[in-house]
Protein backbone atom coordinates (compact mmCIF):
# COMPACT_ATOMS: atom_id res chain seq x y z
CA UNK A 1 0.00 0.00 0.00
CA UNK A 2 1.51 2.87 -1.05
CA UNK A 3 0.06 6.32 0.91
CA UNK A 4 1.54 10.04 0.32
CA UNK A 5 1.34 12.87 1.84
CA UNK A 6 0.84 17.00 -0.12
CA UNK A 7 0.19 19.63 0.76
CA UNK A 8 1.91 23.42 0.86
CA UNK A 9 4.99 24.24 2.93
CA UNK A 10 4.30 24.16 6.58
CA UNK A 11 0.96 22.01 5.99
CA UNK A 12 1.72 19.46 8.89
CA UNK A 13 3.16 16.73 6.18
CA UNK A 14 6.48 15.37 8.34
CA UNK A 15 4.16 15.68 11.65
CA UNK A 16 1.28 13.69 10.35
CA UNK A 17 3.55 11.20 8.26
CA UNK A 18 5.54 10.27 11.50
CA UNK A 19 2.07 9.56 13.69
CA UNK A 20 0.87 7.67 10.73
CA UNK A 21 4.03 5.39 10.49
CA UNK A 22 3.37 4.65 14.54
CA UNK A 23 -0.25 4.01 14.36
CA UNK A 24 0.69 1.64 11.17
CA UNK A 25 3.48 0.23 13.04
CA UNK A 26 1.07 -0.41 16.03
CA UNK A 27 -1.47 -2.32 13.88
CA UNK A 28 1.18 -4.37 12.90
CA UNK A 29 2.35 -3.09 9.79
CA UNK A 30 5.60 -2.80 8.19
CA UNK A 31 6.13 1.22 6.98
CA UNK A 32 8.53 2.72 5.05
CA UNK A 33 8.62 6.87 5.76
CA UNK A 34 9.97 8.25 3.08
CA UNK A 35 10.23 11.68 1.01
CA UNK A 36 10.56 13.24 -2.18
CA UNK A 37 12.99 15.01 -2.98
CA UNK A 38 15.86 13.10 -1.35
CA UNK A 39 14.60 9.89 -0.14
CA UNK A 40 18.07 8.07 -1.59
CA UNK A 41 21.69 8.62 -1.52
CA UNK A 42 21.29 10.31 -5.10
CA UNK A 43 18.25 11.98 -4.14
CA UNK A 44 20.01 13.55 -1.47
CA UNK A 45 22.86 14.73 -3.80
CA UNK A 46 20.01 15.98 -6.47
CA UNK A 47 18.01 17.99 -3.82
CA UNK A 48 21.26 19.61 -3.03
CA UNK A 49 21.89 20.91 -6.51
CA UNK A 50 18.47 21.57 -6.73
CA UNK A 51 17.82 23.83 -3.75
CA UNK A 52 21.67 25.14 -2.50
CA UNK A 53 23.39 25.62 -5.81
CA UNK A 54 23.10 28.40 -7.98
CA UNK A 55 20.16 29.14 -11.09
CA UNK A 56 19.02 25.78 -12.91
CA UNK A 57 17.49 26.27 -15.71
CA UNK A 58 13.36 25.43 -15.63
CA UNK A 59 13.11 22.48 -17.81
CA UNK A 60 16.74 20.76 -16.17
CA UNK A 61 15.28 21.41 -12.59
CA UNK A 62 11.83 19.65 -13.66
CA UNK A 63 13.79 16.34 -14.84
CA UNK A 64 16.07 16.91 -11.82
CA UNK A 65 13.18 15.90 -9.67
CA UNK A 66 12.14 13.29 -12.00
CA UNK A 67 15.50 11.69 -12.03
CA UNK A 68 14.99 11.62 -7.90
CA UNK A 69 11.49 10.33 -8.35
CA UNK A 70 12.57 7.14 -11.03
CA UNK A 71 15.72 6.58 -8.60
CA UNK A 72 13.60 6.72 -5.62
CA UNK A 73 10.67 4.26 -7.00
CA UNK A 74 12.84 2.36 -8.30
CA UNK A 75 15.37 1.45 -5.53
CA UNK A 76 13.29 1.88 -2.66
CA UNK A 77 9.12 2.86 -3.22
CA UNK A 78 8.72 -0.55 -5.58
CA UNK A 79 10.59 -2.83 -3.66
CA UNK A 80 8.98 -1.78 -0.58
CA UNK A 81 5.79 -2.74 -2.36
CA UNK A 82 6.91 -5.49 -3.43
CA UNK A 83 7.59 -6.79 0.26
CA UNK A 84 4.28 -5.75 1.04
CA UNK A 85 5.22 -2.79 3.49
CA UNK A 86 3.46 -0.16 3.61
CA UNK A 87 5.17 3.23 2.16
CA UNK A 88 4.02 6.52 3.75
CA UNK A 89 5.78 9.43 1.71
CA UNK A 90 6.19 12.94 2.12
CA UNK A 91 5.56 14.51 -1.45
CA UNK A 92 5.17 13.09 -4.38
CA UNK A 93 4.57 13.17 -8.24
CA UNK A 94 1.52 15.66 -7.33
CA UNK A 95 3.71 18.22 -5.87
CA UNK A 96 5.50 18.42 -8.90
CA UNK A 97 2.47 19.38 -10.83
CA UNK A 98 0.97 21.82 -8.32
CA UNK A 99 4.21 23.63 -8.12
CA UNK A 100 4.63 23.83 -11.75
CA UNK A 101 1.20 25.22 -12.00
CA UNK A 102 1.52 27.69 -9.70
CA UNK A 103 4.86 29.01 -10.95
CA UNK A 104 3.51 29.35 -14.22
CA UNK A 105 6.74 28.42 -16.58
CA UNK A 106 6.32 24.98 -17.31
CA UNK A 107 2.85 23.19 -18.53
CA UNK A 108 1.71 21.20 -15.60
CA UNK A 109 0.61 18.24 -17.78
CA UNK A 110 4.11 17.72 -19.51
CA UNK A 111 5.48 17.38 -16.01
CA UNK A 112 3.37 14.94 -14.98
CA UNK A 113 4.43 13.58 -17.82
CA UNK A 114 7.61 13.11 -17.04
CA UNK A 115 6.76 11.86 -13.13
CA UNK A 116 4.96 8.94 -15.16
CA UNK A 117 7.88 7.85 -17.20
CA UNK A 118 9.81 8.18 -14.42
CA UNK A 119 7.91 5.83 -12.61
CA UNK A 120 6.57 3.69 -15.23
CA UNK A 121 3.01 5.19 -13.99
CA UNK A 122 3.17 4.28 -10.63
CA UNK A 123 0.16 5.96 -8.55
CA UNK A 124 -0.30 6.16 -4.88
CA UNK A 125 -3.56 4.05 -3.54
CA UNK A 126 -4.23 6.88 -1.24
CA UNK A 127 -2.79 10.53 -1.01
CA UNK A 128 -3.94 12.66 1.83
CA UNK A 129 -4.02 16.43 0.66
CA UNK A 130 -3.56 18.66 4.09
CA UNK A 131 -5.44 21.38 3.33
CA UNK A 132 -4.26 25.07 4.73
CA UNK A 133 -4.58 28.77 3.72
CA UNK A 134 -1.08 29.59 3.56
CA UNK A 135 -1.75 33.24 4.66
CA UNK A 136 -3.73 32.27 8.42
CA UNK A 137 -0.64 29.41 8.78
CA UNK A 138 1.99 31.94 8.40
CA UNK A 139 -0.54 34.50 10.63
CA UNK A 140 -0.91 31.17 13.07
CA UNK A 141 3.11 30.49 13.03
CA UNK A 142 3.46 34.27 14.35
CA UNK A 143 4.32 35.56 10.82
CA UNK A 144 2.86 39.19 9.90
CA UNK A 145 0.46 39.36 6.81
CA UNK A 146 2.51 40.39 4.03
CA UNK A 147 4.05 44.27 4.42
CA UNK A 148 6.50 44.57 1.06
CA UNK A 149 5.58 43.26 -2.72
CA UNK A 150 8.10 40.40 -2.42
CA UNK A 151 5.90 39.10 0.60
CA UNK A 152 2.96 39.74 -1.48
CA UNK A 153 4.16 37.56 -4.53
CA UNK A 154 4.98 34.63 -1.92
CA UNK A 155 1.59 34.81 -0.42
CA UNK A 156 0.00 34.52 -4.04
CA UNK A 157 2.63 31.94 -5.15
CA UNK A 158 1.19 29.54 -2.37
CA UNK A 159 -2.41 30.63 -2.23
CA UNK A 160 -1.72 29.47 -6.53
CA UNK A 161 0.06 26.02 -4.93
CA UNK A 162 -2.86 25.44 -2.96
CA UNK A 163 -5.72 25.82 -5.54
CA UNK A 164 -3.56 23.79 -7.42
CA UNK A 165 -3.70 21.11 -5.05
CA UNK A 166 -7.24 21.28 -4.73
CA UNK A 167 -7.59 20.90 -8.22
CA UNK A 168 -5.94 18.17 -8.30
CA UNK A 169 -7.56 16.33 -5.98
CA UNK A 170 -11.22 17.58 -7.26
CA UNK A 171 -9.87 15.72 -10.60
CA UNK A 172 -8.87 12.32 -8.63
CA UNK A 173 -11.63 12.10 -6.11
CA UNK A 174 -10.94 8.35 -5.27
CA UNK A 175 -7.40 8.71 -5.19
CA UNK A 176 -7.53 11.96 -2.57
CA UNK A 177 -8.89 12.78 0.60
CA UNK A 178 -8.61 16.49 1.58
CA UNK A 179 -8.20 17.16 5.02
CA UNK A 180 -8.97 20.44 6.71
CA UNK A 181 -4.85 20.77 8.26
CA UNK A 182 -5.50 24.31 9.83
CA UNK A 183 -6.51 22.03 13.09
CA UNK A 184 -4.95 20.42 15.80
CA UNK A 185 -1.89 18.07 14.76
CA UNK A 186 -4.05 14.98 16.89
CA UNK A 187 -7.40 16.09 15.64
CA UNK A 188 -6.00 16.28 12.12
CA UNK A 189 -4.12 12.73 12.50
CA UNK A 190 -7.66 11.54 13.45
CA UNK A 191 -8.87 12.14 10.03
CA UNK A 192 -6.10 11.05 8.23
CA UNK A 193 -6.42 7.47 10.30
CA UNK A 194 -10.28 7.60 9.26
CA UNK A 195 -9.20 7.75 5.23
CA UNK A 196 -6.50 5.40 5.53
CA UNK A 197 -8.51 2.57 7.76
CA UNK A 198 -11.13 1.25 5.04
CA UNK A 199 -8.32 1.04 2.41
CA UNK A 200 -6.26 -1.12 5.14
CA UNK A 201 -9.05 -3.31 5.42
CA UNK A 202 -9.43 -4.14 1.75
CA UNK B 1 25.31 27.36 -36.84
CA UNK B 2 24.97 24.57 -34.62
CA UNK B 3 27.88 21.84 -35.17
CA UNK B 4 27.58 18.62 -33.29
CA UNK B 5 30.33 15.58 -33.34
CA UNK B 6 29.19 11.93 -32.07
CA UNK B 7 30.62 8.40 -32.36
CA UNK B 8 32.20 5.96 -29.63
CA UNK B 9 35.01 6.24 -27.36
CA UNK B 10 38.03 7.13 -28.11
CA UNK B 11 36.65 8.08 -32.00
CA UNK B 12 38.48 11.12 -31.95
CA UNK B 13 35.82 13.57 -31.23
CA UNK B 14 37.83 15.99 -29.19
CA UNK B 15 40.72 16.27 -31.61
CA UNK B 16 38.26 17.23 -34.28
CA UNK B 17 36.35 19.30 -32.20
CA UNK B 18 39.75 21.30 -31.49
CA UNK B 19 41.11 20.95 -34.71
CA UNK B 20 37.38 22.24 -36.11
CA UNK B 21 37.41 25.40 -33.78
CA UNK B 22 41.13 26.61 -34.90
CA UNK B 23 39.96 26.41 -38.18
CA UNK B 24 37.17 28.41 -37.72
CA UNK B 25 38.84 30.74 -35.75
CA UNK B 26 41.30 31.52 -38.65
CA UNK B 27 38.26 32.28 -41.01
CA UNK B 28 36.86 34.53 -38.40
CA UNK B 29 34.44 33.09 -36.99
CA UNK B 30 33.72 32.82 -32.77
CA UNK B 31 33.64 29.94 -31.60
CA UNK B 32 32.14 27.99 -28.78
CA UNK B 33 33.64 24.66 -28.18
CA UNK B 34 31.50 22.49 -25.43
CA UNK B 35 30.51 19.07 -24.49
CA UNK B 36 27.59 17.09 -23.14
CA UNK B 37 27.31 15.49 -20.08
CA UNK B 38 28.98 18.06 -18.33
CA UNK B 39 29.21 21.34 -20.62
CA UNK B 40 28.35 23.83 -17.38
CA UNK B 41 29.08 23.90 -13.63
CA UNK B 42 25.56 22.70 -12.81
CA UNK B 43 26.13 20.14 -15.76
CA UNK B 44 30.04 18.64 -14.04
CA UNK B 45 27.86 18.03 -10.53
CA UNK B 46 25.23 15.70 -12.81
CA UNK B 47 28.49 14.33 -14.75
CA UNK B 48 30.08 13.05 -11.37
CA UNK B 49 26.98 11.68 -10.48
CA UNK B 50 26.44 9.45 -13.36
CA UNK B 51 30.15 8.42 -14.22
CA UNK B 52 31.18 8.46 -10.12
CA UNK B 53 28.80 7.54 -7.88
CA UNK B 54 26.79 4.52 -7.24
CA UNK B 55 23.98 2.19 -9.07
CA UNK B 56 21.98 4.82 -10.93
CA UNK B 57 18.44 3.40 -12.06
CA UNK B 58 17.86 3.88 -15.72
CA UNK B 59 15.28 5.90 -15.91
CA UNK B 60 16.83 8.12 -13.25
CA UNK B 61 19.82 7.97 -15.36
CA UNK B 62 17.92 9.05 -18.83
CA UNK B 63 16.68 11.79 -16.71
CA UNK B 64 19.93 13.37 -15.82
CA UNK B 65 21.61 13.12 -19.08
CA UNK B 66 18.38 15.47 -20.14
CA UNK B 67 18.73 17.12 -17.17
CA UNK B 68 22.17 18.44 -18.26
CA UNK B 69 21.69 18.69 -21.92
CA UNK B 70 18.24 20.70 -20.44
CA UNK B 71 20.62 23.23 -18.66
CA UNK B 72 23.23 23.57 -21.10
CA UNK B 73 21.21 24.06 -24.10
CA UNK B 74 19.22 27.15 -21.75
CA UNK B 75 22.54 28.28 -20.43
CA UNK B 76 25.21 27.47 -23.04
CA UNK B 77 24.16 26.53 -26.67
CA UNK B 78 21.06 28.96 -27.44
CA UNK B 79 22.59 32.47 -26.25
CA UNK B 80 25.75 31.26 -28.11
CA UNK B 81 23.88 30.98 -31.41
CA UNK B 82 21.73 34.04 -30.72
CA UNK B 83 24.87 35.94 -30.32
CA UNK B 84 25.58 34.57 -33.71
CA UNK B 85 28.46 32.38 -32.36
CA UNK B 86 29.77 29.06 -33.96
CA UNK B 87 29.01 25.78 -31.54
CA UNK B 88 31.11 23.00 -31.95
CA UNK B 89 30.21 20.51 -29.59
CA UNK B 90 31.56 17.29 -28.52
CA UNK B 91 27.78 14.64 -28.47
CA UNK B 92 24.32 15.59 -28.38
CA UNK B 93 21.13 13.73 -28.37
CA UNK B 94 22.53 11.27 -31.03
CA UNK B 95 24.49 9.58 -28.33
CA UNK B 96 21.74 9.66 -25.95
CA UNK B 97 19.15 7.70 -28.47
CA UNK B 98 22.18 5.28 -29.83
CA UNK B 99 23.98 4.39 -26.55
CA UNK B 100 20.21 3.39 -24.89
CA UNK B 101 19.69 1.90 -28.08
CA UNK B 102 23.00 -0.19 -27.92
CA UNK B 103 22.11 -0.67 -24.10
CA UNK B 104 18.45 -2.49 -24.70
CA UNK B 105 17.45 -1.72 -21.63
CA UNK B 106 15.39 1.67 -22.42
CA UNK B 107 13.27 2.53 -25.30
CA UNK B 108 15.57 4.79 -27.70
CA UNK B 109 12.24 6.87 -28.92
CA UNK B 110 11.45 7.97 -25.47
CA UNK B 111 14.73 8.82 -24.60
CA UNK B 112 14.81 11.22 -27.23
CA UNK B 113 11.83 12.49 -26.57
CA UNK B 114 13.19 13.56 -23.23
CA UNK B 115 15.77 15.40 -25.08
CA UNK B 116 13.35 17.20 -27.04
CA UNK B 117 11.46 18.14 -24.37
CA UNK B 118 14.55 19.46 -22.83
CA UNK B 119 15.96 21.27 -25.31
CA UNK B 120 12.53 22.52 -26.81
CA UNK B 121 13.62 20.71 -30.04
CA UNK B 122 16.82 22.47 -30.97
CA UNK B 123 18.66 19.74 -33.41
CA UNK B 124 22.27 20.73 -35.11
CA UNK B 125 22.46 22.04 -38.41
CA UNK B 126 25.12 19.53 -38.56
CA UNK B 127 26.02 16.46 -37.05
CA UNK B 128 29.43 14.65 -38.47
CA UNK B 129 29.61 10.78 -36.82
CA UNK B 130 32.99 9.60 -36.63
CA UNK B 131 32.39 6.04 -37.83
CA UNK B 132 35.46 3.76 -36.33
CA UNK B 133 35.22 -0.02 -36.03
CA UNK B 134 35.74 -0.15 -32.29
CA UNK B 135 37.58 -4.20 -31.98
CA UNK B 136 40.02 -1.87 -35.05
CA UNK B 137 39.91 1.01 -32.70
CA UNK B 138 41.09 -0.88 -29.79
CA UNK B 139 43.38 -3.58 -31.26
CA UNK B 140 45.51 0.19 -33.28
CA UNK B 141 45.50 1.62 -29.71
CA UNK B 142 47.70 -1.33 -28.54
CA UNK B 143 45.45 -3.44 -27.14
CA UNK B 144 44.57 -7.29 -27.39
CA UNK B 145 41.60 -8.85 -29.30
CA UNK B 146 38.74 -9.87 -26.78
CA UNK B 147 39.78 -12.15 -24.12
CA UNK B 148 37.26 -12.89 -22.02
CA UNK B 149 33.70 -13.01 -21.62
CA UNK B 150 33.19 -9.55 -20.36
CA UNK B 151 35.81 -7.74 -23.03
CA UNK B 152 33.45 -9.66 -25.63
CA UNK B 153 30.54 -8.42 -24.12
CA UNK B 154 32.01 -5.02 -24.71
CA UNK B 155 33.02 -5.23 -27.79
CA UNK B 156 29.42 -6.36 -28.78
CA UNK B 157 28.27 -3.42 -27.13
CA UNK B 158 30.25 -1.58 -29.03
CA UNK B 159 29.67 -2.75 -32.11
CA UNK B 160 26.26 -1.91 -30.97
CA UNK B 161 26.38 1.83 -30.25
CA UNK B 162 28.25 2.09 -33.87
CA UNK B 163 25.39 0.48 -35.51
CA UNK B 164 22.78 2.41 -33.95
CA UNK B 165 24.82 5.42 -34.59
CA UNK B 166 24.98 4.26 -38.47
CA UNK B 167 21.41 4.16 -38.62
CA UNK B 168 20.66 7.44 -37.08
CA UNK B 169 22.71 8.96 -39.35
CA UNK B 170 21.09 7.07 -42.08
CA UNK B 171 17.67 7.83 -41.08
CA UNK B 172 18.21 11.46 -41.24
CA UNK B 173 20.71 12.41 -44.15
CA UNK B 174 20.12 15.65 -44.35
CA UNK B 175 21.50 16.68 -40.64
CA UNK B 176 24.07 13.64 -40.92
CA UNK B 177 27.75 13.78 -42.66
CA UNK B 178 29.34 9.80 -41.54
CA UNK B 179 33.11 10.31 -41.98
CA UNK B 180 35.18 7.13 -41.56
CA UNK B 181 37.38 7.88 -38.39
CA UNK B 182 39.89 5.74 -38.67
CA UNK B 183 42.21 7.43 -40.81
CA UNK B 184 44.84 9.68 -39.35
CA UNK B 185 43.64 12.88 -37.89
CA UNK B 186 44.54 15.24 -40.23
CA UNK B 187 42.74 13.26 -42.90
CA UNK B 188 39.96 12.94 -41.35
CA UNK B 189 39.99 16.75 -40.06
CA UNK B 190 39.69 17.32 -44.11
CA UNK B 191 36.70 15.77 -44.27
CA UNK B 192 35.00 17.47 -41.29
CA UNK B 193 36.10 20.63 -42.64
CA UNK B 194 34.90 19.53 -45.92
CA UNK B 195 31.31 18.87 -44.54
CA UNK B 196 31.31 22.16 -42.90
CA UNK B 197 32.81 24.55 -45.20
CA UNK B 198 29.23 24.47 -47.73
CA UNK B 199 27.05 25.00 -44.59
CA UNK B 200 29.12 28.12 -43.49
CA UNK B 201 28.65 29.81 -46.94
CA UNK B 202 25.09 29.04 -46.86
Amino acid sequence: MFLTLEGGDAAGKTTQAVALERWLVERGRTVVRTREPGGTELGAEIRNLLLHGGHVAPRAEALLYAADRAHHVATVVRPALERGDVVVQDRYLDSSVAYQGAGRVLDPEEVRGLSTWATEGLLPDLTILLDVDPVEARARRGGRAAEDRLEAEQDDFHARVRAAFLALAAASPERFVVVDGARPAEVVAADVRAAVEPRLER
